[in-house]
């Protein structure tokens, strides 16, 4: 069983497994509270309407939504004693998850590399989320680093990295076999820029800009059952370096997929994250704002005219910045940034 | 299409019409949200019982949370470059909205009048709300300053100001045809208050204050989906006059309709809202207090004694200070006054 | 009627009744903002799947949840113009409440004692909260300092003070008939300390701490549509002793709770609150730790190796302090304790 100190990084082996705790059913409440959260505006998950067009029997859950409950419980066994989320890939949304479904999730020790100050180590995991009918609606890999227990003799193992891919494969791309593309339309979105009316190199910078407050972020890290206390205990973070509470990332992930909306309004769906670092923390009181580099653009169905397409984007998350003025091509570190997400979409070919 | 910037005055064309974007199915999560964000306590919305003794099928979604649902969809098109929201006439609502109905809005331009100082003009609009059904749900006027381009030589326009009714009127409230009024009871309200111990030129100062924090009114915003940056863009809100991020009027409202429960319990529902002006803004800090005066009384149904009657309200919005202290008959600015609302609500009529 | 200033002592009689106001439907949107606001983790009440393994239908609402919105309904009878709430008796969880059902509260005057300050008195009183189908769900105690009217003569009465339980009378527990306490298992809750492993005398410093900000709790109260102005009402506040707003004790109640989760994971349900008393006030930015001490343990079915017991166990809510460094055994006053609860819960007593 765990130490209620949770793990460290000695404690883990490769090949080890976790079954995490508390399941989750998710409800139309939580979608409610993850608007009221974000903002969020992609038709598929607000409108009822908008879902069956595109095949659904009712709306399904949020993506991030989906990711969000499915990381939180992995925290306790994974990443209660991390120092730093580092990086996420082959994130991959397998199948859609509806009110009331019900998720649990696990995890497998994929990778061990100590650093060379004998302080932390890096842990790689993929982690995978069920539903009730044991479908898997998402497996994704991350990295953390973490502490090591003191006064500790460093275990002499040799450093173990997976390979990983620096994209999930377009073929492997999970497309529901009832999905219409063609059931979201302009009307219902506001937009008349489908698959076709975006090109590789494109820059969208989203109009928009979102301050995160402290309840913001806890509400949303308590909502996900993520019990990191780094996100929700002011009085252990005084001590920290920071001095303070520090904003779950994937919060971040979510209000820049929101503020993305105006300028990707015909997006169905996230069918994978093909790499992600949150590359600069963020605290109540900081504005978000968004920029969606297009990267690459797949034809994965071309039905009489009415197909559908996956694009990969990049999306950078920025603080206190407006996205035009942050220069995305420079290798510098950017302070402003705060997100760094490749990732891919779907989005209908439209024939005109 | 919109472009990223959204439209400005001089975008807007006589008999334009809109369809927005993003149709909302709204749901249980939402009704409990804003109970969260509001303390709103009228029986029909928040017991299955109440709605059913009143001859509904499920509990009617908060006529103001179908508002706030319904004018975020138009914000986007309409005031997204909104200087002030001047004014509301003529809401009308015409059905009632259930957990699990899709709501769209649809918008008509009907007004149109460049202000002298060549800057900014007043646009009125006509905006529509429907269900899943294509039954309108709800109708309403507003007109609201927006900025002109800059650089822009002037229009040469006839200003078009629409005639609009002081009032809905009373022939023309929608009550539903299976409405039952004496299902709402005393033990249902805690008052035994009804449409006959209420007079022409009550003053009701209702009891309570309600602080209105950052978080509460951004996530009440993002949960009705308006985009408008004043309101959770604290970035770009520093450089305007204020300095800092505007409440949303709407949700003034809300709270004063809370806290209106104290001292008008017997409310069934909403069915007009004739006039309504936001004259003061307001922030995060201020605590509000709301003020009802009784205007009109009108016998509706007369049914053996089992009648509905209609009562029009001035709801006075307060912020920080007690609703005595106000003199509501002042025709001097007074800057504690927030909101100024003529409305027109459903009360029974139980002869004793 | 009441007035709209409430009640104050001297209104109140020995064997008054109040039939409390606006029944209450509780939904799955209270419930996922129940765990956004609290970040809740018992499992019955997360997943159908264990909910339904333990024999429920469907999942049922917290328990601290439904005791929130039961007790809301009382505030403006009875605690309105409440100077303190002293404690808590004889609290009976009697009946599982599921998303659909209606409560409804009422309360009895069963005690009256005067202060020989002549300023205040304490009215004690025992509240029934009932479904839609009149079943006793939950029933209570309390007991309240409320002023009593200025410029009023004593009123000559004698003193009644109610005799209470210590505790809940074990043999008076109320369990489901169906309930299966085998279906609450490790793998749900990731512990594998369930009855057998608890001795008496055990003490559990809950390692999770959680910030609560002005946002968390006033959108408790409004959820839970309590009215206590000492809640909400920061201009009312300022004036008071405490120059702000107070944090509404039964969310310590619950935060305490939720942290208990981490070293009590196997708690089927709450069946029974013994004692409870608010030691210290809560304000905005204080951080709540948690110490559970197990008191007693009783077996309550013991069939064929898959029993039922309950554990009592006093629940120390604790703030801006580690649980370790509270030594809750002191009898001096600790201004760092804030709850002190004596609770009986369920839990699966599994053999090995």
């Amino acid at each position: 069983m765990r130490p209620s100190t949770g793990y460290f990084f000695d404690d883990y082996s490769m090949g080890q497994r976790f079954e995490h705790a508390t399941p989750r059913t998710i409800t139309a409440g939580d979608a409610a509270l993850y608007i009221g959260l974000t903002g969020a505006r992609h038709a598929p998950h607000c409108a009822l309407t908008v879902a069956q067009a595109l095949g659904h029997g009712s709306s399904p859950i949020d993506d991030l939504l989906v990711f969000h409950i499915a990381f939180g419980k992995t925290v306790p066994d994974i990443s209660y004693n991390a120092v730093a989320n580092l990086g996420y890939a082959e994130v991959q949304f397998l199948a859609p998850v509806y009110a009331g479904d019900t998720m649990s999730a696990s995890t497998e020790i994929i990778g061990l590399k100590q650093n060379s100050n004998g302080k932390t180590g890096v842990v790689y995991v993929r982690s995978t989320a069920r539903n009730q009918h044991d479908v898997v609606v998402l497996s994704w890999v991350r990295w953390v680093m973490i502490n090591k227990l003191e006064n500790l003799e460093n275990r002499a193992s040799t450093a173990i990295v997976p390979s990983l891919k620096s994209a999930v494969d377009v073929s492997q791309l999970a497309i529901p076999a009832f999905l219409k593309p063609t059931g979201l339309t302009t009307q219902h979105t506001g937009s008349d820029k489908f698959f076709n009316d975006y090109g590789v190199g494109d820059i969208i910078n989203h109009p928009a800009g979102m301050t995160i407050d402290e309840t913001d972020h806890t509400l949303a890290t308590k909502l996900y059952q993520n019990t990191a206390q780094v996100h929700f205990d002011a009085m252990h973070m005084e001590k920290s370096r920071f001095g303070r509470r520090l904003i779950y990332g994937g919060q971040i992930i979510s209000i820049a997929r929101a503020l993305s909306f105006d300028g990707m309004e015909n997006v169905i769906s996230i069918a994978a994250i093909n790499a992600g670092s949150h590359t600069n923390p963020c605290f109540a009181g900081d504005t978000i704002y968004a920029k969606t580099i297009v990267l690459e653009k797949h034809i994965l169905r071309d039905d009489l005219g009415a197909g559908l397409g996956a694009l990969t984007l990049r999306l950078i998350g920025i603080k206190n910045a407006l996205p035009a003025s942050v220069d995305h091509t420079s290798t510098e570190p950017n302070p402003n940034i705060v997100l760094d997400l490749n990732y891919t979409v779907l989005m209908p070919i439209i024939s005109t």
